[in-house]
């Protein structure tokens, strides 16, 4: 008998505090080996390793050579003890956390390892969740939105504190020396794509979503801003562009290069070996949700909640994160929201406002106790309704000084009810994302979850399918992510056609879905309605008590 | 040396769960014994006693004869107890929760202990907090408003359901035999002076606060609505004043009658000594206080908050629970306001939003803990704004459909911080039934607090110094219930010439008030136009989401 033998793609995820090496089977996607390395920095939030340098409030930034160190413990011990043999791993796909942006030299040193800056907050990697850049954020939408700049748009009205040029700014702004010694600033999946191949290789897709570079349409030039625009901001970065980007990008799919001698020596791996273009975290679960057409809305469901979505045709949607020609999958547009705290808040509660529970009826889990005794309570019994904003509010209103509510308080009010309020509030605000992109003329025809909730929580599971009215299906897999850059890793060594096809091979959803309830959507389509009088009202006005309640704060803790 | 005999008058506080009978010394207030006596059967929720006669939800009854019994047991400890001669006592007042009424016969017994009607609740006395007669409270004010009653008026824009005419027509409805049956119905308070001095002599105080009687201005004659308004409520009780009450009415401190020889016997006190008309609870601690004159509002601070205040003029104030002449104190206009839930509603979050503390830090004292964590935050640091509406609101919108809220939350918020604001929501609720007065005319120049929040609580208090803006003294006695009785009981006797002699003998405030700081205050005067908008957009409008919160769980809950 004949057998071919068996291939395999390794996924490469990097997460906020840790990476995932996946060694996967092309055959069918299964996951024959996985290890998992925690950076030894974590988030760097007060002060710098090796310093007394304190950082300013709300900043996060990580290591480097953490990210470098870690590889070269996760892969490894994947290939040790699965024993694949090494040519049998034909290509290597990686998705990062995004936008975490660096500044390096030429030959791709980060500024932070240089002597003379290693003291400077600015030299090291700007995690996605560094939101110090605030007032850079601030000053890019007045003047982007003054000049009527097309990415004001195209981020649904309003540029992040995450992303790429409010990060630069600050750098520009804090350290100019610093910046005019940089030779480029790139995202740090970019960066690890550099060191595996060499070749510094930049992906379209954080250039898109993250980085202003828009595909006007009818025009077919990816293009940034002009230097106009940038001079507003700041004269030394008038030609920041020329000077220290790129206007070349990569599209999602496609191969970076190989991988260098050195770093296939370190891996375990065969020199040679093709290396995708870097991709964002949650977007590449897309692909691994088995979705590579419109209409098919994916949730990324975890301490947050990414939603992402192709269409055929670019719409402009109020308050989403972005619309990228190519950005999420190939040959589409693609859209992204997300919602800020969804886990996290879940988390919130259980640390911050659950008393003791008997442990013969926890057992040692919280949630699972939760749920339990959520499921059992009826649509709107509670008389509780919560806003989901304990992070703010990324989609639609795009705004941090949100905050949570609960309303319907009283003196029988039950732990488990306020649980159920927040479960519910978040569904609440998936479901007004989804009208979001459904009133613009952006179909969702279905729903498909990924990630810790979705796989984990049933309970939770069906409050979304009886608030959104529509069918949700699981994907298979616990790790999108790390599957989806494999998936990405074998496209890149032309293993396979297209994502689509990838997609038709390796990945898989579960058998069940979750199926609305009618009744239960029923009762859901009213307090919908209330949801949305609380939305609006402490959302869309610059009196929202949230906003004053919020500025206070920040002076008060300040003082 | 020749010394004057001490004296002593006796005060008999009925409170929801049991009895205290204080013996206060009239030379200077001093509480010399007292003793506490349950009641039997507590408050009776669920089913009638040795029946399994099932009772409506928001039930709340009690057992007539708990009263009698518990008066039996306290009475002669505390005389055994101090060992004073019985002939030394020369006074006894009483207070009750009112409004607490009951069906009799012609001779003071009881309808539920005829045989006949024990097994129905309506013969039952029902409790203040006895709620079930909402759909009775809703047909009495769209009439009453309809018809333009004047009690409408005086009782700030609507009667509730705790009151007298709604737990009467709840029995009328229910039980028309029972009602027909019954000679007399009576506040408890009323029914135990008949029970010590044999005669029933009618209070003003509960007749003009619960029971729609009003003076009308420049008439002169205390009056009930006229028979056609009891008519249109039902038929049946048309000729309820002429058939089932009284039109005569005795004064606050005035004699009700004497104690009888059985009673005199049963309790160890003097055949003859002067007993007092009855009072309501919270309004006799109001010369406890050492308030007997206009422009000072008493707060009764303990599960829920009471408002007092008397005036030189009746004005209409919204919301307020009534406007009386010598219904608080003989010679003024006297007014109640209240919150329904204050006490309550920081045990509710103890026990339902408290995690584990740890117990070195806490030593057994959540309130101490969460109190001494809270006091270090500076006001508005927290970031949250609370509505104190877990009980509804009572004063100034009365409406038992509202509910709790908590804004403002966020991943960082931590419990102490969640319970500085439900302290200061309540202080904002206060300062808004201030404001509802003094609009009105009303003048405060001076807040005086007691009950156990008063006097176990600063920080608590000078939240509510920093928020209304005003010093707040504090009565000395811990039992300004029992005081208050005991002092109109000794008016009553004729030992002093008016209630205003007796408080300043008897009646002490603490050496320090507490004063407002004025950079709190100040910062406090912005989050009250705050708490205002929350107020107004969730208390003042039909399409409040409260409203359709409370609904829906009705519904859902009978489902």
């Amino acid at each position: 008998m004949n057998t071919t033998p068996q291939k395999y793609a390794l996924g490469l995820d990097f997460g906020t505090l840790s990476v995932r090496a996946s060694l996967v089977s092309l055959e069918n996607g299964s996951e024959i080996g996985a290890a998992v390395s925690q950076y030894s920095h974590g988030v760097i939030e007060r002060s710098l390793p090796d310093s007394k340098i304190n950082l300013k409030t709300d900043s996060a930034l990580q290591h480097p050579l953490d990210y470098l160190n870690s590889l070269r413990e996760v892969v490894p011990k994947v290939m040790n003890e699965t024993g694949v043999e090494k040519e049998r791993v034909i290509g290597i796909g990686v998705d990062f956390t995004s936008c975490t942006m660096m500044p390096t030299s030429a030959d791709g040193t980060p500024s932070c390892c240089n002597e003379k800056f290693k003291n400077d907050p600015n030299a090291w990697v700007k995690l996605w969740k560094h939101h110090a850049a605030q007032p850079e954020a601030d000053t890019i939408n007045s003047i982007g939105t003054a000049r009527e700049e097309k990415f004001i748009e195209i981020y649904g009205g309003k540029y992040s504190s995450e992303w790429f040029f409010s990060k630069l700014l600050e750098t520009v702004n804090d350290s100019p020396d610093l910046y005019d010694a940089a030779d480029t600033f790139l995202e740090a999946g970019d960066w690890i794509v550099w060191q595996l191949t060499g070749k510094d290789v930049r992906s379209i897709s954080a250039a898109g979503f993250k980085s202003m570079v828009v595909y006007p349409e009818g025009d077919g030039n990816w293009t940034y801003p002009s230097s106009d625009f940038f001079k507003a901001l700041n004269p030394r970065i008038e030609n920041v562009v020329k000077e220290k980007l790129t206007d070349s990008f990569s599209p999602l799919g496609s191969k970076a290069g190989e991988l260098t001698k050195q770093m296939a020596s370190d891996l375990g791996l065969a020199e040679g070996t093709p290396v995708a273009v870097a991709n964002i975290d949650a977007h590449v679960a897309v692909p691994a949700c088995k979705v590579s057409s419109p209409g098919k809305l994916v949730m990324i469901m975890g301490t947050s909640t990414c939603h992402l979505l192709v269409a055929n045709q670019r719409h402009m949607v109020e308050g989403m994160c972005g619309v990228v020609e190519d950005g999420v999958l190939p040959g589409f547009w693609g859209y992204e929201a997300g919602q800020s705290g969804v886990g996290d808040s879940f988390a919130w509660f259980v640390e911050n406002a659950l008393p003791e529970i008997d442990d013969a009826e926890c057992e040692g889990d919280s949630f699972g106790y939760l749920s339990r005794k959520a499921s059992e309570l009826k649509v709107g019994q509670s008389g509780l309704l919560a806003l989901d904003w304990w992070n703010g509010n990324r989609s639609v209103l795009m705004d941090s000084d949100l905050s949570g509510l609960i309303v319907g308080l009283s003196m029988t009010t039950q732990p488990h009810e306020i649980f159920r309020a927040l479960v519910e509030s978040t569904a609440f605000g998936t479901r007004r994302i989804i009208e979001a992109f459904t009133s613009q003329g952006v179909a969702i025809d279905e729903i498909i979850a990924c990630g810790g909730l979705a796989k984990k929580n049933p309970f939770l599971m069906q409050v979304y399918a009886d608030v959104t009215g529509r069918p949700i299906k699981i994907a298979s897999s616990e790790q999108t992510c790390a599957l989806g850059s494999a998936m990405y890793g074998a496209l890149a060594a032309g293993h396979f056609g297209s994502i689509e096809e990838a997609a038709n091979k390796m990945a898989h959803l579960d058998a069940d879905a979750f199926t609305p309830i009618q009744k239960n959507h029923e009762i859901y389509e009213t307090l919908y309605q209330e949801y949305l009088k609380l939305h609006d009202f402490f959302g869309r006005h610059q009196e929202s008590p949230m906003k004053f309640l919020k500025n206070l704060r920040r002076k008060m803790s300040h003082n």
